[in-house]
């Protein structure tokens, strides 16, 4: 394992981060609220320390680099930036405790958005700011905006092995030959959605600092409110904006590149693209009908049924009403959402929809090689073949997901009793980085009920979730840490 | 499609149901419920005129027969078997609806052991006789005991075909060489375990009609009950008889084989009975130490323990307590078991502890590779290589069922609205074959509360349970009814 050089990867992530602190510090500056600026600034003063520590460390590392390395760095340095990213929160005292401080961090980058908190509203406004401007760094991958800064020379190596452990999705959408000017593409395309997000939503009336974090938790998928009531209380034209916002965070952004390069017919036979635009038309179609007898018009039942069914799909966590209190299909219909999740190479979490695409269609070969035994077939994807690689680990994640699903389910009804219904929902919520689940973690519900080993858990679960798990169990597998 | 061969398929195996159907008759007659006896009588008649029809159609069939005739064959048998053993139900009037029947005889076809009754008491005992029977003769599958009868000759082609079709596991457990003679002693081991069962409850004091169901419902891992309370009101002794011999049945059927042939070793490392062993023990110790302070004595603690334990890890379904009642952690472990079910080639469901074993043997050689990318690995099980068509066949096996299982869910919700943990635990437990759900269907309650679509939902996923997905999915696909 080559330490030296993860880390050199780990002090230039966690300068990033100190980076980004300093428009939260200066919020609290404007604010008045010194001592909240002084904890900002003794976390940025250790990371400091920390970051340069690190790098004499890794400063003679050779540039051996392989998957290894690379799985191990993107879990190194997500765990890093959490347990150095909470202590704003922990320092300043309005969350008391570390390991609250850490899961409500974890949710911001890992862009979840369940919360420990009961009062959102009595936070600071530098706090609040932070932990909605963490699922905007964690959104699109803080390694991949490392990539863009790095020098381009000899990096192709292990940028790819960095890129594939930290996107979403089977395989790594590289929109152009060179990693870095992917990189730099995916974030301008982020930048520019972000700042549409942002625009539309002071237009519609909603006070600047609301719209900044607004935008920046729509951009990650995050949803982390920083309103008691979410998106409840704002106009129905704001939350039409962020539906649609979500719904375009939650795309493939190749798709956009595509676009770009004027490539609309590729654009709209897209077979993950389509499958997507489905689902949630049909889903809002079906718990529209299901809940029209609980609103009082029309506009009403639709927009709330298209607002939750985005936050879902896209694993967003916002909320303008309590889903809770739903009928049970329409209830069934979000929990399968959560499953299925966003596109991949999106910013969104979930199992991704080209998974379940792949899935479905290697259980439809397997039926046809059942009857016809000799047969040799091929899986196409937007007219392609997919190769057996992608395939076979597509089924292992798949094992791999309904085995951390099912272990944190046993463990967190082991470590807190509660209903089946609150524990399951509560895994599935972090695992695929959405947000609430039902009953007590419920859209108006936190997940402070949880005992400190449960967080410790979902913690994790998050991280796994974000990661797509391999980087997080290769954490635990003995085989990672022998010497070769 | 060679419909001619599987006519004489059927009419074959419909011959073996309406033999099958004379004892119960019998009894009928006995306790001088001559109208019972009559619908039996009438039930053996149109079973006769159909099966007679359709030798007539398949008598000059060809021989040709694959994969595809297979499949479809052991569906067509089960489903035709199903909706004529129903029909003592409902020309007897004890179960007014045909929906109702039917669901009753698939649950005891597929070794389900969930219920529609609220009073199974009122029923007579001819009726509760079949019912129980039932189980026996879908434990071990009923084309399995045709091949037992069928000319050995010009067999082995398709007897391949309809073993691997109807009997659980990835892989089908060859004994012996010839087809037939595996057949015959699978059907011997059974019988004898069945009658060792009868007699150990006998020897308890347990009345010879209650031992007889008793014992052929434990055999076939089914779970039907005579009594309201299923078994709680029998004597410790007789409960822990039938939780031994619930585990004995839910035991790899190749491995009494190896025990009587002399191979002790072999027994002893076999994988899958050591993973099984484990966890039925864990799992016991971990729930008696959950329960400890809701029973009086630790003999009380453990007995309940380990009878609910063994009726689900081998998805039986009878019950002696009210589990529903349980702290969550035990619910949870009990959820647990119900996916992972008893050992391939027994007479259980679920999803098989070999598969589960298989799918964590290829996730840990897909960490590996993650790792090392051009080291190449064979799985193995006890000391063999594992063929990849065994492993990608287990991959899409648990593709197929997360499918079904959330499909089923959707759609029970959709028709019925009853809460998330009812609708996602009763297709569970008909799905793995169990019975007794939570909550609504949980061991005390019963499946009643269902409509006429939701039943029907069960019924196919009771069936897919049993038959392992495939020849169900298969019913259901276009290119099996394709002109080749």
């Amino acid at each position: 394992m080559n330490f030296r050089m993860i880390g050199k990867f780990l002090s230039q992530i966690l300068l990033l981060e100190a980076f980004f602190m300093i428009p939260a510090m200066l919020i609290c500056l404007n604010d008045g609220e010194l001592d909240v600026a002084a904890c900002f600034l003794i976390t940025i003063g250790t990371i400091l320390v920390i970051a340069g520590t690190l790098y004499l460390f890794g400063r003679k590392a050779n540039t051996s680099f392989f998957a290894r390395e690379g799985m191990i760095c993107v879990s190194g340095c997500w765990i890093a930036m959490s347990l150095l990213g909470c202590l704003p929160f922990y320092l300043s005292g309005q969350i008391p405790s570390y390991i609250d401080a850490l899961f409500e961090i974890v949710s911001g980058f890992t862009t979840t958005g369940s919360s420990i908190l009961s009062d959102v509203e009595a936070l600071s406004r530098g706090l609040l700011f932070w932990r909605s401007f963490s699922h905007w760094i964690g959104g699109m991958g803080v390694l991949v905006l490392l990539l863009v800064f790095i020098s381009a020379k000899n990096s192709n190596g292990f940028t790819l092995h960095l890129l594939r452990a930290e996107s979403p999705g089977p395989s790594v959408g590289k929109l152009v030959p060179r990693m870095k000017k992917t990189a730099t593409l995916l974030y301008v395309l982020y930048l520019v959605l972000t700042v549409l997000d942002f625009l539309f939503l002071v237009f519609g009336g909603m006070p600047v600092f609301d719209a900044v974090c607004t935008a920046v938790g729509t951009a990650g998928t995050g949803g982390f409110g920083i309103k008691n009531d979410s998106m409840a209380s704002y106009s129905p034209y704001l939350q039409n904006v962020t539906t649609i916002f979500m719904l375009l965070f939650g795309v493939n952004f190749s798709c956009y590149y595509l676009l770009l390069i004027g490539n609309i017919r590729s654009f709209f036979k897209d077979e993950e693209l389509k499958f997507y635009f489905f689902t949630v038309v049909s889903s809002i179609a079906l718990i529209a009908l299901n809940i029209r007898n609980i609103y009082a018009t029309t506009e009403e039942t639709v927009r709330h049924s298209a607002f939750q069914v985005a936050t879902i799909i896209t694993t967003s966590g916002f909320a303008t009403t309590d889903f809770d209190l739903w009928p049970s299909s329409s209830k069934a219909i979000l929990l399968c959402l959560m499953v299925i999740g966003a596109c991949a190479g999106s910013t969104g979490g979930g199992m991704k929809c080209v998974r379940i695409i792949l899935l479905l269609k290697s259980l439809k070969r397997s039926l046809r090689q059942t009857l016809y035994p000799n047969r040799v077939e091929v899986i196409q994807l937007n007219h392609s073949p997919v190769s057996e690689k992608v395939i076979s680990s597509t089924n292992t994640y798949l094992i791999a997901y309904g085995g951390f699903v099912i272990l944190s389910y046993l463990l967190v009804s082991f470590f807190d009793g509660h209903p089946p219904v609150t524990s399951f929902t509560a895994v599935l919520a972090c695992f695929n980085n959405i947000g609430p689940g039902l009953e007590m973690v419920g859209p108006t519900q936190n997940f402070a009920c949880f005992s400190v080993w449960s967080k410790l858990v979902l913690i994790m679960d998050m991280l796994a979730g974000r990661l797509e798990i391999l980087p997080i169990l290769l954490l635990f597998s003995p085989s990672t840490w022998k010497r070769t």
